[in-house]
């Protein structure tokens, strides 16, 4: 029995996501501000699946054909022909228990069907509000792991890095970390833990500077808090899906 | 007269720098371990020139064709055909006085010729010995700045982050940044400026490592020691040479 540990890698941006490889690793897509938060919100508060598409248009259509609901933002506004938006507050237990939501993002969705298309082994979501879940699903598989940034238009982000900082610092042991981009994401973690909020916004981080500008400090407190909604979102035939769960 | 603050952006990948608008931009070539510390240091003790070059082919037919000194290193050791390697301590000014040195190196020459390619208004080099020289020029020109680190092999790394990061804090207050990138290299600068070289043994940086599996633990200290060899390489007409030296 070998007592080599897996490697751990993370990729600051889509755009850098092909220098490493992801066949037999486990990869986490990462989209803090807010989409993977609202991922794991809503499977949390009992929505049957999520199905992320990457334009307005599939989203609108798929609705249609599977009766679900519908939601996606372009410049912080509900998408025109979706009916809901982006913030995870939108999707409360007494909502979404039991329906299926089609959610079309930028970033995530994007970083996502790449990882599909590049042969990732496993796919899941990772945010603050899943953390936990997140980290005992790392550990307990023991595979190789990429995590992935979603990013802002493949410019690198704070909180992204931010959350794969906290993998990291939970997971570390337990990997082999030959990565620069691992340690600076750990090191800014260990730096910003204290208080996330008032980190980001003592730098002026642009997703917050962004988010802020629509009213939505809200949301970016409640997507920086770990483990208020601890689920799993399992990626598998086209639908993310509480792992383990039938 | 208008009063608005140039805009300040890094990238930390050459697989990012297409992100950016580098024209009217002054670009900073950033490759601390070991081609830009080592470019820095041969113009300081006398070089008449650098010519950057991106094969030992190349590097081999210039250095014939115009009688130069040649120089580069594929893993760790100088590349079959060339005279000498990517260390600074090979270039002290009794021998490279009056010379023109051809140096082929893989990440920072690739990233020079990008910058180049994507008309770039003015291209310096910058690295710890000469971190105050580029400082002072960038706050002289109050024109738009992009830190390109060149990165190993495409993958972010430690000790380019930290030199970006060292030349914002410096500049800071001159520039506009709505750039994570920036906010992140400033903050771990700040986090390692006390003891450079403990942080990136600390945090095992994968060029310490491999720099340090060579034996070359001398070089990293001198490439991440402040103002030792405070020169401007500005490049022009395919030489790097010192900034309005004739």
């Amino acid at each position: 029995m070998t007592q080599s540990k897996p490697t751990l890698f993370t990729s600051l941006s889509p755009a850098l996501l092909h220098l490493y490889d992801l066949n037999n690793s486990i990869v986490v897509i990462i989209d803090v501000l807010r989409a993977t938060s609202t991922i794991a919100t809503a499977l949390h508060n009992g929505a049957k699946c999520v199905i992320p598409v990457d334009s307005v248009a599939k989203c609108i259509e798929l609705g249609k054909k599977i009766d679900a609901v519908t939601a996606g933002e372009r410049d912080g506004k509900i998408a025109e022909g979706l009916e809901y938006g982006n913030s995870p507050f939108e999707y409360p237990e007494e909502f979404i228990k039991g329906k299926t939501l089609v959610l079309t993002t930028t970033n995530g969705t994007k970083l996502l069907h790449m990882a599909l298309e590049r042969g990732a082994g496993h796919i899941i979501t990772g945010s603050f509000p899943n953390l936990g879940a997140v980290c005992d699903y790392l550990l307990s598989q023991r595979q190789p792991v990429i995590l992935g940034c979603a990013a802002w238009k493949d410019r690198v982000n704070m909180e992204d890095m931010l959350f794969a900082g906290a993998v990291i610092n939970r997971v570390k042991e337990y990997f082999t970390i030959h990565c620069d981009s691992s340690q600076i994401a750990a090191t800014m973690y260990s730096k910003a833990k204290k208080d996330l909020y008032g980190f980001m916004k003592e730098k002026n981080a642009t997703h917050y500077h962004r988010l802020t500008n629509y009213g939505l400090e809200k949301d970016i407190k409640y997507c920086l808090t770990p483990d208020l909604a601890n689920v799993l979102p399992f990626y598998e035939d086209g639908k993310l899906a509480v792992h383990g769960k039938q």
